[in-house]
């Protein structure tokens, strides 16, 4: 047996860029399985691009076109009307593992890691040997296009080919080739991470073309372009020791209590003096650069000790209960739907988040396939749709268990479409890969509250439309002995037996009054039950 | 609405460093749930210590212990005989996220990541505010101690409070705190991930002292370190054409044709001739640094298109069935058990495998709860127990679809227990978390293999103990009538009763040979069934 001593084992240390971690563990990002490996190309652009138009105040138009170029190889294509990419940064942002705009700001996005965009350059370039061609127009009469490949060793960028483009160019189009990948119609594919995310963002003009050249276009349901979400000041409930030193330690602020006041949401100049009544070993006068873990430890306990107003709203705007409703209506055209809209809350301790969820029933909803009709779930964090790891995530977790035959419905048998959508300066992904929301005990327990409200509308609207056929059997049996007794008593009576007929007709249409509406073509069950229902799940859930 | 252009948004824009990402993502780490957390510190700092150990060729003893210091708050100690840290890489080795000597050799190691020991640094200073204590002697004289925390902003170590230790001390010693943590007696424990680790490791000695002070010694099965793995050459049929690009460019080698020999496994020069043959556009004699996407293309394609032997098996270290049987009869002392060895096999064209399934049944093997008695898997990675995300892992997932009732066992019921080992040159964990297997089909399809051959022998012997049962009964029955049969054949024939009798019972006996020797104590249908069954075992799996 060979023998080692740590010199010689130690020969052997190096350090590693987080690029060459990832193109090494590319499964770690999504790129597992030929279809999903499209699939997280796709999100990953479309993401991108949401976030962009929406930070620069426009209202998205988004162009996405995959074709095929080969066995297992596909070009992709993503075209935005967003605010474009400064020629200075289109490499990094591009071809950078962990860099960009997002990762630092306290704030709701949909990209929050910084290694979406690169991941795909590097997925391009170890499938293809491709770099990424790019091109960019801010808006400002200059515009330019360029290839970006990344170097993994350094996980720098490596830019080439720069030339400048029409100057009326404005937006941003990515053109990339991807091998071992599959275009698939199904439950996951590209077209149905499209048909979802057009789903979550009504706002959203959508074109997609696929490989066989078909044209699907998700046109915009809402003229408005979101509110924008503030960059939150964090809530002191969400801080742990560790985050207070970190701020404080780049705090301009010269004074602890300032710092305090000034940093955090919620923070009063009361509940300042509160917490200076219960830390009292801390100098609130020194700067915060100057704080110690003691004294952090101090503040932390004293914060967790007083009372504190729920975090702002405003930080967290969710897809919102009118815009599911039309959105829903415009890509699942139910027969009923009950959309809630949860109050922010918060979990660990501190940060705000916001659950909706909508269940369609009829229509577009559910799927169909050979084993007849069954429900499905769509999962979305801050409007991005969630195709994968639906095992691991805490919105299947919450889905699970609710007990749905108390509802009278059924998610095998029946055409029920299940959405529901959190939104939160911070989703507490379970991996890198980003496909499903942590088993946080606050998130499951919100989404659970969300889809009890929800259903309860469904339930009523089932249970009506169940007792409304039980009607119309009764109604159509009696009826079919109308005539024949309408007859006998014409004889019996010797009156006019047309007349007896239609009295007889009055008469149990007078037992059956939902029946005969719903016969007239004047069927107000359901959408007046729908809109009922709307109302009451507002009034349940909404803020 | 406000509008922002390019400019404002990117005026955001940053780098960020690994660590940064991991310390506000530290649930993909597994740091998520306060039980969790503490096992995911412990199952960092003792796969590193077997993995020193069994580089430097020592027999690992590890000392664990952790003790409660605060509400929620612990104190976790690790010690090891291994080989040490040299001083002057002691802060990166525990304080630089994505470095060590793991991460770039393509050799079947525990750790392969690089993160985990930093990952335990960043949890301590982010939960306690603490550095984390070590001390180290490299067995030369010299031992140190020091204090080693991390600056997440740059991903570098600060290592402070060096002080010089007694020369005599050979090994590592990391004493680290950690708040936010939870010590529970469940499952998916400490306790419980040591006690699968010392069953994956029979060569291992590991003492453990619990918060209250239970002092639980796994002994040593075996005093014989397993075979190292020697660092691979990659198979042809694993590489990618950027994995062969990459390789070429730091080749020492002067051609292309030397480079294919000399770098990978099974490459001979007949090989050679072929894949010539085959990809007529790449010059084989120019060198390798000069090969283009194009050529590799052409290389990789004529690789694919001829036939190879299978990988080396001495890439792979597997438990080994003499070994795994030891093991489990030392902790599960089960009443059977079935051990299989698959041979080596490949997944994505060509990175080497190999599955070891052992089912024990009876003993300790299973799970006694209050709702009875029931089965347990145990899933293992290059002899590491996973304890989460059992969801998301092959091994769970390949369990799940055998069809227990057709080997007459039931996991929900009766005392099983299913242990299932992949070693791997890489293993294709899912996360960074490292918890769960992807679910690559060739695995999957192995391990399916593994558990149908380890049933069948289960099968068998369970089968054999309900006939025993059924004939026990029997048996009884008939005995429970002899000696009233003895008594009125005596009265009739007029012969000695007493001798009547045991004629009889020598007669019923004869019909029932496995109960008479059940009840005589020697039973051998155990033991010997189950030393048959280890052999089929073996002839049906083993290399």
């Amino acid at each position: 047996m060979e023998t080692k001593n740590a010199d010689e084992i130690f020969k052997e240390f190096k350090e590693h860029s987080v690029a060459e971690f990832f193109k090494k563990n590319r499964q770690m990002l999504g790129y597992s399985g030929k279809v999903r490996s499209l699939v997280t190309v796709v999100h990953e652009y479309v993401t991108n691009a949401l976030d962009a138009c929406e930070e620069s105040g426009m209202l998205p138009s988004i162009e996405v076109q995959v074709s095929q170029t080969g066995d297992e190889r596909y070009k992709v294509r993503v075209k935005d009307n967003g605010p474009g990419i400064p020629q200075a940064f289109a490499g990094k942002a591009l071809a950078t593992v962990l860099s960009g705009t997002k990762f630092h700001r306290y704030m709701q996005q949909r990209g929050q890691q910084g290694i979406g965009a690169a991941g795909c350059t590097m997925f391009s370039q170890t499938t293809t040997g491709k770099p990424v061609h790019f091109k960019s127009g801010t808006g400002s009469g200059k515009a330019y296009e360029c290839d970006i490949s990344i170097d993994t060793v350094k996980n720098k960028p490596v830019v080439t080919s720069v030339i400048s483009a029409d100057g009326e160019f404005r937006g941003s189009e990515i053109t990339a080739e991807f091998a071992d990948v599959k275009y698939e119609n199904s439950d996951r594919s590209v077209y149905e991470y499209l048909r979802r995310t057009a789903l979550s963002n009504p706002h959203l003009e959508l074109k997609f073309t696929d490989p066989s050249g078909v044209e699907s276009v998700f046109v915009r349901a809402i003229d408005v372009v979101p509110q924008r979400p503030k960059v939150a000041q964090p809530h002191p409930l969400g801080m742990t020791i560790n985050d207070l030193l970190d701020l404080a330690k780049v705090s301009s602020n010269n004074k602890i209590s300032a710092f305090l006041v000034e940093g955090f949401s919620r923070f009063s100049q009361n509940k300042l003096n509160e917490i200076k009544e219960k830390a009292t070993d801390v100098d609130f006068n020194k700067a915060p650069r100057t704080m110690t873990w003691s004294d952090a430890e101090s503040i932390i306990k004293a914060i967790k000790s007083v009372k504190w107003i729920a975090p702002d709203a405003g930080y967290i705007i969710p897809i919102g209960q009118k815009q599911m409703e039309v959105a829903v209506k415009n890509i699942l055209n139910p027969d009923f739907m009950s959309v809630v809209e949860r109050k922010p809350q918060v979990f660990r301790g501190g940060v705000p988040f916001i659950v909706e969820a909508a269940v369609a029933f009829g229509g577009l909803s559910g799927k169909s396939s050979e084993d007849g009709q069954h429900g499905i779930l769509m999962r979305f964090a801050n409007r991005v749709p969630l195709l994968y790891d639906a095992g691991a995530c805490a919105i299947t977790e919450a889905v699970q268990n609710i007990q749905w035959k108390r509802y009278g419905l059924d998610m095998d048998t029946q055409p029920i479409s299940v959405c529901v959508n959190v939104s939160s300066v911070y989703i507490p992904y379970s991996g890198v890969g980003k496909e499903a929301i942590a088993q946080e005990d606050e998130i499951m327990f919100e989404i659970r509250l969300a889809l009890m409200d929800a259903l309860r509308g469904v339930q009523r609207y089932v249970s009506g439309k169940k007792q409304a056929s039980h009607e119309m059997s009764r109604y159509r049996l009696i009826m079919r002995y109308t005539s024949q007794l309408a007859s006998d008593l014409g004889d019996i009576s010797e009156k006019d037996k047309k007349e007896i007929e239609e009295k007889l007709k009055v008469l149990v249409e007078m037992h059956y009054p939902k029946v005969r509406d719903s016969l007239s073509g004047e069927d107000s069950s359901v959408d007046s039950s729908s809109d009922e229902e709307r109302d009451s799940g507002s009034d349940n859930g909404a803020v």
